[in-house]
Protein backbone atom coordinates (compact mmCIF):
# COMPACT_ATOMS: atom_id res chain seq x y z
CA UNK A 1 0.00 0.00 0.00
CA UNK A 2 1.19 3.67 -0.92
CA UNK A 3 -0.13 7.20 -1.53
CA UNK A 4 0.64 10.20 -3.76
CA UNK A 5 -0.50 13.48 -3.62
CA UNK A 6 -0.80 16.44 -5.89
CA UNK A 7 -1.37 19.59 -5.85
CA UNK A 8 -3.23 20.38 -9.20
CA UNK A 9 -4.09 24.23 -10.71
CA UNK A 10 -7.73 24.43 -11.94
CA UNK A 11 -7.82 27.52 -14.21
CA UNK A 12 -11.22 29.28 -14.84
CA UNK A 13 -12.97 32.09 -16.33
CA UNK A 14 -14.41 33.76 -13.64
CA UNK A 15 -17.92 31.78 -12.34
CA UNK A 16 -19.60 28.84 -13.43
CA UNK A 17 -18.83 25.06 -13.42
CA UNK A 18 -15.01 23.96 -14.71
CA UNK A 19 -14.62 20.39 -15.50
CA UNK A 20 -11.28 18.73 -14.39
CA UNK A 21 -12.57 15.01 -15.27
CA UNK A 22 -9.59 14.79 -17.23
CA UNK A 23 -6.76 16.36 -15.48
CA UNK A 24 -7.80 14.33 -12.31
CA UNK A 25 -8.21 11.20 -13.62
CA UNK A 26 -5.07 11.23 -15.68
CA UNK A 27 -3.05 12.19 -12.74
CA UNK A 28 -4.38 9.24 -11.07
CA UNK A 29 -3.63 7.00 -13.50
CA UNK A 30 -0.30 7.92 -14.05
CA UNK A 31 0.31 6.57 -10.41
CA UNK A 32 -0.22 2.95 -11.68
CA UNK A 33 -2.51 1.46 -9.19
CA UNK A 34 -5.09 -0.92 -9.47
CA UNK A 35 -7.22 -0.19 -6.21
CA UNK A 36 -7.49 2.63 -3.80
CA UNK A 37 -9.12 5.60 -3.16
CA UNK A 38 -8.89 8.91 -5.02
CA UNK A 39 -9.63 12.40 -2.50
CA UNK A 40 -10.11 15.72 -4.10
CA UNK A 41 -10.07 19.26 -1.37
CA UNK A 42 -10.76 22.46 -3.17
CA UNK A 43 -8.63 24.73 -0.50
CA UNK A 44 -10.74 27.71 -0.85
CA UNK A 45 -14.08 28.73 0.88
CA UNK A 46 -14.86 30.30 -2.08
CA UNK A 47 -14.60 27.67 -4.70
CA UNK A 48 -16.38 24.22 -3.86
CA UNK A 49 -16.58 20.47 -6.26
CA UNK A 50 -19.01 19.14 -7.69
CA UNK A 51 -20.31 15.53 -9.61
CA UNK A 52 -22.65 16.52 -12.18
CA UNK A 53 -23.44 15.43 -15.61
CA UNK A 54 -20.99 16.19 -18.16
CA UNK A 55 -22.84 15.54 -21.20
CA UNK A 56 -25.06 18.08 -22.00
CA UNK A 57 -23.75 21.47 -20.97
CA UNK A 58 -27.55 22.90 -20.31
CA UNK A 59 -27.52 21.07 -17.42
CA UNK A 60 -24.05 23.58 -16.42
CA UNK A 61 -26.15 26.22 -17.18
CA UNK A 62 -29.33 25.57 -15.11
CA UNK A 63 -26.80 24.82 -11.94
CA UNK A 64 -25.43 27.93 -11.95
CA UNK A 65 -28.60 29.94 -12.72
CA UNK A 66 -30.54 27.93 -9.59
CA UNK A 67 -26.94 28.80 -7.39
CA UNK A 68 -27.79 32.46 -8.34
CA UNK A 69 -31.46 32.49 -7.24
CA UNK A 70 -30.82 30.44 -4.12
CA UNK A 71 -27.75 32.46 -3.16
CA UNK A 72 -27.67 35.61 -5.23
CA UNK A 73 -25.54 38.93 -4.82
CA UNK A 74 -27.67 41.52 -2.98
CA UNK A 75 -25.69 44.39 -1.09
CA UNK A 76 -27.58 44.53 2.30
CA UNK A 77 -28.83 41.15 2.74
CA UNK A 78 -25.42 40.12 4.19
CA UNK A 79 -23.24 41.31 6.96
CA UNK A 80 -20.37 40.37 5.50
CA UNK A 81 -18.96 41.73 2.43
CA UNK A 82 -15.69 43.54 3.05
CA UNK A 83 -14.65 41.34 0.31
CA UNK A 84 -16.75 42.50 -2.97
CA UNK A 85 -20.61 41.64 -2.92
CA UNK A 86 -20.04 38.23 -4.54
CA UNK A 87 -18.14 36.77 -1.67
CA UNK A 88 -20.78 35.82 0.59
CA UNK A 89 -22.83 34.17 -2.13
CA UNK A 90 -19.70 32.18 -3.10
CA UNK A 91 -19.51 30.93 0.81
CA UNK A 92 -23.35 29.90 0.81
CA UNK A 93 -22.97 28.18 -2.86
CA UNK A 94 -20.09 26.57 -1.17
CA UNK A 95 -21.62 25.52 1.79
CA UNK A 96 -24.30 23.97 -0.17
CA UNK A 97 -22.22 21.68 -2.44
CA UNK A 98 -19.05 19.82 -1.68
CA UNK A 99 -15.04 20.92 -0.57
CA UNK A 100 -14.18 17.16 -1.19
CA UNK A 101 -14.91 14.21 -3.06
CA UNK A 102 -14.06 10.80 -2.68
CA UNK A 103 -13.82 8.46 -5.48
CA UNK A 104 -13.02 4.51 -5.33
CA UNK A 105 -10.44 2.98 -7.95
CA UNK A 106 -11.24 -0.10 -8.54
CA UNK A 107 -9.69 -2.52 -11.33
CA UNK A 108 -7.62 0.82 -12.67
CA UNK A 109 -10.75 2.52 -12.84
CA UNK A 110 -11.94 5.80 -11.48
CA UNK A 111 -15.51 4.70 -10.31
CA UNK A 112 -17.37 7.45 -12.17
CA UNK A 113 -20.01 6.31 -13.60
CA UNK A 114 -20.60 7.34 -17.55
CA UNK A 115 -22.21 10.94 -17.12
CA UNK A 116 -20.41 11.91 -14.03
CA UNK A 117 -17.56 14.41 -14.13
CA UNK A 118 -15.94 16.52 -11.45
CA UNK A 119 -16.16 19.75 -11.75
CA UNK A 120 -15.07 22.76 -9.82
CA UNK A 121 -16.99 25.56 -9.04
CA UNK A 122 -16.20 29.34 -9.76
CA UNK A 123 -12.84 31.26 -10.09
CA UNK A 124 -9.03 30.19 -10.10
CA UNK A 125 -8.54 27.39 -7.74
CA UNK A 126 -5.99 25.19 -6.06
CA UNK A 127 -7.53 21.23 -5.78
CA UNK A 128 -5.55 18.75 -3.64
CA UNK A 129 -5.26 15.56 -4.47
CA UNK A 130 -3.90 12.11 -2.48
CA UNK A 131 -4.65 8.79 -3.87
CA UNK A 132 -4.12 6.19 -1.15
CA UNK A 133 -4.09 2.17 -2.65
CA UNK A 134 -1.68 -0.32 -4.52
CA UNK B 1 -3.71 -2.86 5.56
CA UNK B 2 -5.90 -3.98 2.45
CA UNK B 3 -8.89 -2.90 0.49
CA UNK B 4 -11.99 -4.71 -0.53
CA UNK B 5 -14.51 -3.26 -3.38
CA UNK B 6 -17.64 -3.68 -4.07
CA UNK B 7 -20.60 -2.55 -6.51
CA UNK B 8 -24.11 -2.74 -4.44
CA UNK B 9 -27.25 -2.35 -6.26
CA UNK B 10 -29.84 -0.54 -4.51
CA UNK B 11 -33.01 -1.17 -5.45
CA UNK B 12 -35.97 1.84 -5.49
CA UNK B 13 -39.27 2.30 -6.15
CA UNK B 14 -39.50 5.89 -8.18
CA UNK B 15 -38.54 9.10 -6.13
CA UNK B 16 -37.82 9.10 -2.35
CA UNK B 17 -35.41 8.01 -0.12
CA UNK B 18 -33.89 4.53 0.43
CA UNK B 19 -32.06 3.42 3.33
CA UNK B 20 -29.11 0.68 2.77
CA UNK B 21 -27.63 1.06 6.23
CA UNK B 22 -28.05 -2.97 6.38
CA UNK B 23 -26.27 -4.15 2.94
CA UNK B 24 -23.60 -1.72 3.63
CA UNK B 25 -23.08 -2.76 6.99
CA UNK B 26 -23.06 -6.32 6.53
CA UNK B 27 -21.03 -6.44 3.44
CA UNK B 28 -18.55 -3.46 5.27
CA UNK B 29 -18.14 -6.54 8.46
CA UNK B 30 -17.84 -9.68 6.09
CA UNK B 31 -14.33 -7.77 5.44
CA UNK B 32 -13.25 -8.60 9.41
CA UNK B 33 -11.67 -5.73 10.23
CA UNK B 34 -11.27 -3.89 13.16
CA UNK B 35 -9.87 -0.42 12.26
CA UNK B 36 -10.89 1.18 8.20
CA UNK B 37 -12.65 3.46 6.33
CA UNK B 38 -15.68 2.73 4.65
CA UNK B 39 -16.65 5.04 0.67
CA UNK B 40 -19.58 4.74 -0.19
CA UNK B 41 -20.16 6.49 -4.09
CA UNK B 42 -22.76 6.82 -5.97
CA UNK B 43 -22.48 6.48 -9.68
CA UNK B 44 -25.42 8.80 -10.73
CA UNK B 45 -25.81 12.11 -11.32
CA UNK B 46 -29.38 12.10 -10.63
CA UNK B 47 -29.15 10.44 -7.20
CA UNK B 48 -27.96 11.00 -4.27
CA UNK B 49 -26.57 9.76 -0.66
CA UNK B 50 -27.63 11.42 2.47
CA UNK B 51 -26.73 10.20 6.15
CA UNK B 52 -30.06 10.48 8.06
CA UNK B 53 -32.56 9.82 10.68
CA UNK B 54 -33.83 6.01 10.33
CA UNK B 55 -36.12 6.19 13.51
CA UNK B 56 -39.40 8.19 12.62
CA UNK B 57 -40.65 7.57 8.54
CA UNK B 58 -42.08 11.31 8.63
CA UNK B 59 -37.90 12.49 8.86
CA UNK B 60 -37.95 10.92 5.35
CA UNK B 61 -41.31 12.80 3.95
CA UNK B 62 -40.65 16.07 5.41
CA UNK B 63 -36.69 15.45 3.77
CA UNK B 64 -38.85 14.59 0.37
CA UNK B 65 -41.23 17.28 0.57
CA UNK B 66 -38.37 20.20 1.15
CA UNK B 67 -36.63 19.30 -2.06
CA UNK B 68 -39.31 19.30 -4.19
CA UNK B 69 -40.24 22.48 -2.63
CA UNK B 70 -36.77 24.30 -3.54
CA UNK B 71 -35.72 22.03 -6.49
CA UNK B 72 -39.63 22.14 -8.52
CA UNK B 73 -40.77 19.96 -11.67
CA UNK B 74 -41.47 23.11 -13.82
CA UNK B 75 -41.39 22.66 -16.98
CA UNK B 76 -40.12 26.24 -18.07
CA UNK B 77 -37.91 26.77 -15.11
CA UNK B 78 -35.11 25.03 -16.22
CA UNK B 79 -32.96 25.06 -19.75
CA UNK B 80 -32.26 21.09 -20.13
CA UNK B 81 -35.09 19.07 -20.14
CA UNK B 82 -33.97 16.22 -22.82
CA UNK B 83 -34.24 13.81 -20.24
CA UNK B 84 -37.43 14.61 -19.46
CA UNK B 85 -39.13 17.25 -16.87
CA UNK B 86 -37.77 15.16 -13.63
CA UNK B 87 -33.89 15.13 -14.62
CA UNK B 88 -33.00 18.46 -13.92
CA UNK B 89 -34.67 18.91 -10.51
CA UNK B 90 -32.65 15.48 -9.81
CA UNK B 91 -29.47 17.21 -10.93
CA UNK B 92 -29.89 20.24 -8.41
CA UNK B 93 -31.01 17.87 -5.42
CA UNK B 94 -27.93 15.95 -6.33
CA UNK B 95 -25.47 18.68 -6.30
CA UNK B 96 -27.32 20.06 -2.31
CA UNK B 97 -26.62 16.75 -1.23
CA UNK B 98 -24.31 14.47 -1.45
CA UNK B 99 -22.23 11.93 -3.99
CA UNK B 100 -19.90 10.57 -1.73
CA UNK B 101 -19.58 9.58 2.12
CA UNK B 102 -16.85 7.87 4.21
CA UNK B 103 -17.32 6.23 7.31
CA UNK B 104 -14.66 5.37 9.85
CA UNK B 105 -14.86 1.68 11.47
CA UNK B 106 -13.68 1.69 14.83
CA UNK B 107 -13.05 -1.35 16.88
CA UNK B 108 -15.18 -3.30 14.51
CA UNK B 109 -18.11 -1.07 14.38
CA UNK B 110 -18.77 1.22 11.90
CA UNK B 111 -18.90 4.92 13.63
CA UNK B 112 -22.63 5.97 12.78
CA UNK B 113 -24.63 7.29 15.47
CA UNK B 114 -27.56 5.56 17.07
CA UNK B 115 -30.10 6.90 14.40
CA UNK B 116 -27.83 7.44 11.50
CA UNK B 117 -29.23 5.33 8.47
CA UNK B 118 -27.71 5.85 4.90
CA UNK B 119 -29.88 6.60 2.49
CA UNK B 120 -29.77 6.59 -1.44
CA UNK B 121 -31.84 9.21 -2.80
CA UNK B 122 -34.26 8.38 -6.13
CA UNK B 123 -34.51 5.84 -8.73
CA UNK B 124 -32.61 2.42 -9.29
CA UNK B 125 -29.04 2.85 -8.49
CA UNK B 126 -25.35 1.72 -8.38
CA UNK B 127 -22.97 2.17 -5.51
CA UNK B 128 -19.48 1.95 -5.31
CA UNK B 129 -17.99 0.53 -2.30
CA UNK B 130 -14.38 1.05 -1.01
CA UNK B 131 -12.78 -0.27 2.36
CA UNK B 132 -8.99 0.11 3.43
CA UNK B 133 -7.74 -1.25 6.88
CA UNK B 134 -6.90 -4.32 8.83
CA UNK C 1 0.87 2.75 6.55
CA UNK C 2 -0.83 2.79 9.79
CA UNK C 3 -4.37 4.24 11.07
CA UNK C 4 -5.31 6.28 14.14
CA UNK C 5 -8.82 6.92 15.42
CA UNK C 6 -10.40 9.22 18.00
CA UNK C 7 -13.66 10.48 19.23
CA UNK C 8 -13.77 14.26 19.60
CA UNK C 9 -16.12 16.06 21.70
CA UNK C 10 -17.17 19.59 20.69
CA UNK C 11 -19.02 21.63 23.36
CA UNK C 12 -21.42 23.91 21.35
CA UNK C 13 -23.74 26.84 23.29
CA UNK C 14 -26.73 26.06 21.24
CA UNK C 15 -27.03 26.86 17.79
CA UNK C 16 -24.66 28.01 15.63
CA UNK C 17 -20.89 27.36 14.05
CA UNK C 18 -18.57 26.19 16.45
CA UNK C 19 -14.66 25.90 14.82
CA UNK C 20 -12.55 22.62 15.62
CA UNK C 21 -10.12 22.90 13.15
CA UNK C 22 -7.17 23.39 15.91
CA UNK C 23 -8.40 20.26 17.95
CA UNK C 24 -8.77 18.39 14.90
CA UNK C 25 -5.03 19.44 13.85
CA UNK C 26 -3.45 18.90 16.85
CA UNK C 27 -4.70 15.59 17.63
CA UNK C 28 -3.91 15.14 13.66
CA UNK C 29 -0.67 16.03 13.74
CA UNK C 30 0.45 14.48 16.95
CA UNK C 31 -0.14 10.95 15.25
CA UNK C 32 3.58 12.31 13.76
CA UNK C 33 2.14 11.11 10.25
CA UNK C 34 3.77 12.81 7.02
CA UNK C 35 1.46 11.46 4.32
CA UNK C 36 -2.38 10.87 4.90
CA UNK C 37 -6.09 11.52 5.09
CA UNK C 38 -7.83 12.71 7.68
CA UNK C 39 -11.89 11.65 7.92
CA UNK C 40 -14.04 13.47 10.51
CA UNK C 41 -17.59 12.15 10.88
CA UNK C 42 -20.41 13.72 12.23
CA UNK C 43 -22.54 10.78 14.45
CA UNK C 44 -25.21 13.10 14.19
CA UNK C 45 -28.30 13.67 12.38
CA UNK C 46 -29.34 17.42 13.37
CA UNK C 47 -25.47 18.76 13.38
CA UNK C 48 -23.15 18.98 10.29
CA UNK C 49 -19.70 19.81 9.29
CA UNK C 50 -18.78 22.63 7.19
CA UNK C 51 -15.04 24.03 6.14
CA UNK C 52 -15.58 27.71 5.92
CA UNK C 53 -13.87 30.94 6.22
CA UNK C 54 -12.30 31.45 9.47
CA UNK C 55 -11.43 35.39 9.54
CA UNK C 56 -14.36 37.12 9.20
CA UNK C 57 -17.26 36.19 12.04
CA UNK C 58 -19.58 37.91 10.06
CA UNK C 59 -19.04 35.23 7.42
CA UNK C 60 -20.63 32.58 10.44
CA UNK C 61 -23.65 35.25 10.88
CA UNK C 62 -24.82 35.34 7.57
CA UNK C 63 -24.30 31.47 7.31
CA UNK C 64 -26.79 30.91 10.08
CA UNK C 65 -28.98 34.27 8.98
CA UNK C 66 -28.70 31.71 5.44
CA UNK C 67 -29.83 28.47 6.51
CA UNK C 68 -32.53 30.12 8.86
CA UNK C 69 -34.22 31.43 6.11
CA UNK C 70 -34.18 28.24 3.77
CA UNK C 71 -34.70 26.25 6.55
CA UNK C 72 -36.86 27.75 8.68
CA UNK C 73 -38.32 26.64 12.01
CA UNK C 74 -42.25 26.80 11.43
CA UNK C 75 -44.79 24.72 12.90
CA UNK C 76 -47.39 23.59 10.66
CA UNK C 77 -44.38 22.89 8.05
CA UNK C 78 -43.55 19.63 8.88
CA UNK C 79 -44.60 16.51 9.65
CA UNK C 80 -42.19 15.18 12.23
CA UNK C 81 -42.82 17.38 15.42
CA UNK C 82 -42.21 14.62 17.88
CA UNK C 83 -38.64 15.76 18.93
CA UNK C 84 -39.48 19.89 18.76
CA UNK C 85 -39.69 22.51 16.47
CA UNK C 86 -36.46 23.06 16.04
CA UNK C 87 -35.59 18.82 14.54
CA UNK C 88 -36.97 19.01 11.12
CA UNK C 89 -35.09 22.08 10.20
CA UNK C 90 -31.94 20.76 11.84
CA UNK C 91 -32.28 17.57 9.65
CA UNK C 92 -32.69 19.31 6.42
CA UNK C 93 -29.77 21.74 7.23
CA UNK C 94 -27.64 18.92 7.75
CA UNK C 95 -28.54 17.68 4.30
CA UNK C 96 -27.80 20.34 2.96
CA UNK C 97 -24.42 20.68 4.43
CA UNK C 98 -22.21 17.61 5.13
CA UNK C 99 -21.34 15.12 7.51
CA UNK C 100 -18.39 14.03 6.66
CA UNK C 101 -15.05 15.82 5.43
CA UNK C 102 -11.86 14.27 4.53
CA UNK C 103 -8.78 16.77 4.47
CA UNK C 104 -5.07 15.73 2.59
CA UNK C 105 -1.91 15.74 5.37
CA UNK C 106 0.54 16.52 2.95
CA UNK C 107 4.09 16.93 3.85
CA UNK C 108 3.12 16.63 7.97
CA UNK C 109 0.83 19.25 6.99
CA UNK C 110 -3.40 19.31 6.80
CA UNK C 111 -3.93 20.76 3.26
CA UNK C 112 -7.09 23.43 4.38
CA UNK C 113 -6.30 26.52 2.77
CA UNK C 114 -5.26 29.43 4.43
CA UNK C 115 -8.54 30.98 5.71
CA UNK C 116 -9.90 27.71 5.50
CA UNK C 117 -11.40 26.09 9.30
CA UNK C 118 -13.82 22.93 9.82
CA UNK C 119 -16.78 24.11 11.72
CA UNK C 120 -19.77 21.80 13.41
CA UNK C 121 -22.79 23.61 12.46
CA UNK C 122 -25.36 22.98 16.12
CA UNK C 123 -25.39 21.36 19.50
CA UNK C 124 -23.47 19.23 21.67
CA UNK C 125 -21.85 16.84 19.09
CA UNK C 126 -19.23 13.90 19.01
CA UNK C 127 -16.93 13.59 16.41
CA UNK C 128 -15.31 10.08 14.98
CA UNK C 129 -11.91 11.09 13.62
CA UNK C 130 -9.98 8.74 11.69
CA UNK C 131 -6.06 9.44 10.28
CA UNK C 132 -4.59 6.71 7.55
CA UNK C 133 -1.02 7.53 5.96
CA UNK C 134 2.64 6.87 7.60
Amino acid sequence: MRQATELLHVKTHGRGLVEFTRQAGDWARGQGMQTGLLTLFCRHTSASLLIQENADPDVQRDLEAYFETIAPEDPGRYVHDTEGPDDMPAHIRTALTQTQLSIPLIRGELMLGTWQGTYLFEHRRQVALHLIGE
